[in-house]
């Protein structure tokens, strides 16, 4: 069981300082003014701006981090009470939504007071990034600052995200503790003849009374001696005798993820499902053997790849065995080839090793940790050596 | 309580034809050779593709709308087994993540393939809409098409995701019934003393066992006589006796959402809060009084904003009372000045007058309707017409 005391939400602001600072020093660095941040996880980190309505895709929320000063928040006026309760001091509102004027105005005053210095404003612009606001605005940016420039600022969300401070691993053991509770409990919850639904269901209810805020992400798929799709929505179809099942969640705790899986057997499982689950069981421990500073993510991948190879794999199509994880179910880096992201302490990834077996079936477990000076912390409680049956 | 069956998941293959039907008659009056889809929603609308793995930001999922084909999906190669299960036939894979060629050659063939009419793709780039890939690529987009333009296509997603077919509407209903119940069943499980934190999970839990699928939106506050936040996260502060709490939820069927909202007093509630109740119920009802065919999401907030004014009302700071619902927790139109959309049978609204009253509280209120040849069938059951207590 998850003994501990769930941590305290938000940050303090020594927190938001140092992240800004951070930001500050690379921002001087690769002569930019200020980085212009317009979605949900880049608006929180800098900001402690947290809430559900960036749901709803009525209206667009900016965020200017300037070279010298606290951030700049340009946001709908329903956002101002909350807001008001964060570090941010500068708010600027307007009573959204107004489509032919959104924010817009607002928002080239405050560009244009920030980008004296270099002419060049960062977004981040690379991969895993995009642009949470109408394109026909964003040209409107462009056209009202005739001789400033944008530019990819990736990088700088890139490089800060990935290493975690200690309050943000608090929030992560959390949650992945309140998660391998709840996949410890789900034996006593499911019988087969449930549907797919009502299992999803039974098992939301179950992560929620283990502490967890919400699930945003609960995928799975159940299938006879194994699965075939592991990012499906639950059908009606029954689970019988024979299946093996899957979930996997990405759970929340204060605005943090836990990203992993579990797979179960309704009756004793199929054999060659049985043999899979041991071979990707021992991909993930070479995997886990190898994680400490200085190794690199592509390292990561080889090692897993060699053991599922050697195991029968027949591939798989994730196209990498894990990666980053915080304020969103998935963040850089990835452990792929290519992918020479080396780690950090305070790095905080998935292991995610997969193979295709049989005739077409999938195996995937994966596993949570913080990358330590001295190798990993694991955040979930290590899956089972053996499938566990649900009878 | 909500007595039917739930509707069967997903849609008949006609649904799908009749949407992509529907938007290249559209295509032609504007002279586009294709839709070029970036988002879930509209990902969702013309293929059936339902997955939560958006969530991850890592990928990203193209669907090409063609003027005279079926729809063209251009997909990480993890999604394939699941986009079989769809009307889609033309589907094309690549092992994503590959950062450096995320999809974007497979999507400047497929555009060169379906750009030789008009030479002119749609892209939805107006309001409330964001293009959900990198920045970077999209201009690699640009440059990898000379010759070529990209217009802004809002309206087309905009024109037909507004009237929802029968189908739709039960998926609505029904999730809109199964809200209804959890909130008459809270005041049964919410007890004063506990912490905004525990209600929320408490009132996560009820959703569920009252037949959701999940609540992916959820926020609320409690305060002595009143709130004044209604986008908040949950604190760690005990809701005592005196305080009124809201809940607001966006939870879902089978991909469709509730938007609605209850107010509670824990003990007797003051009487400047009782009488602000009373004045935004009233609000309402002149609303729903108004809604029918033929009549604008202006008129509609002008009749409310007559009663809340009279009502004596400070103001408000959400900028509109009430909107579209559907695949999103809101989607268009609005209902605010300036917005003259026309209503019509199968539109599916939420109306949602609020004010401020006192000293800054805020009063909130929110229902969910269908507009019918007659006026309006009610989807969410009726808030009462007096504050709910719970002792």
């Amino acid at each position: 069981m998850n003994m501990q005391t769930p941590p305290r939400r938000g940050f303090p602001a020594a927190e938001f300082e140092s992240r800004v600072e951070a930001a500050q020093r690379m921002l001087r660095a690769q002569a930019l003014d200020a980085l212009l941040l317009t979605t949900e996880p880049e608006f929180r980190y800098f900001s402690g701006f947290h809430s559900d309505f960036w749901l709803s895709p009525t209206r667009p929320w900016y965020l200017l981090v300037p070279l010298r000063a606290r951030p700049i928040a340009i946001i709908p006026e329903i956002g101002a009470a909350s807001m008001r309760g964060t570090w941010v001091e500068d708010i600027r509102t307007w009573p959204s939504p107004v489509p032919e004027d959104d924010g817009i105005s607002l928002l080239l005053a405050a560009l244009g007071e920030v980008s004296v210095r270099f002419g060049t404003i960062g977004v981040p612009m690379g991969a895993e990034t995009h642009v949470r606001m109408p394109l026909n605005d964003f040209q409107r940016l462009r056209d009202g600052l005739p001789g400033k420039r944008f530019a990819d600022a990736t990088s700088i969300v890139r490089t800060l995200r990935m290493r975690k401070s200690e309050a943000e691993i608090d929030k992560l053991r959390h949650v992945c503790g309140c998660v391998s509770d709840a996949f410890e409990a789900f034996p006593k919850v499911a019988t087969a003849g449930a549907t797919e639904a009502e299992l999803f269901r039974a098992f939301r209810i179950e992560l929620l009374r283990c502490g967890v805020d919400k699930s945003p992400y609960l995928v799975g798929a159940a299938g006879a001696g194994g699965y075939r799709d592991i990012i499906k929505q639950p059908s009606d179809a029954e689970v019988v005798p024979g299946d093996v099942l899957i979930f996997d969640t990405g759970s929340v705790f204060d605005g943090y993820y836990s990203d992993f899986d579990r797979n179960f057997s309704f009756g004793v499982a199929d054999p060659a499902a049985r043999s899979a689950y041991d071979v990707v069981y021992r991909a993930t421990d070479a995997g886990l053997a190898e994680v400490r500073p200085g190794v690199t993510t592509s390292t990561l991948w080889r090692t897993m790849a060699r053991v599922l190879e050697e195991g029968g794999s027949r591939g798989d199509n994730v196209g990498r065995f894990g990666h980053g994880l915080g304020m969103q179910l998935t963040e850089w880096p990835s452990n792929m080839p290519g992918d020479e992201t080396v780690l950090q302490p305070g790095m905080v990834l998935t292991l995610e090793p997969g193979m295709v077996f049989g005739d077409g079936k999938l195996m995937v477990h994966e596993e949570n940790l913080v990358v330590r000076e001295d190798g990993y912390e694991l955040l979930s409680r290590r899956a089972a050596p053996e499938m566990k049956v649900i009878q």
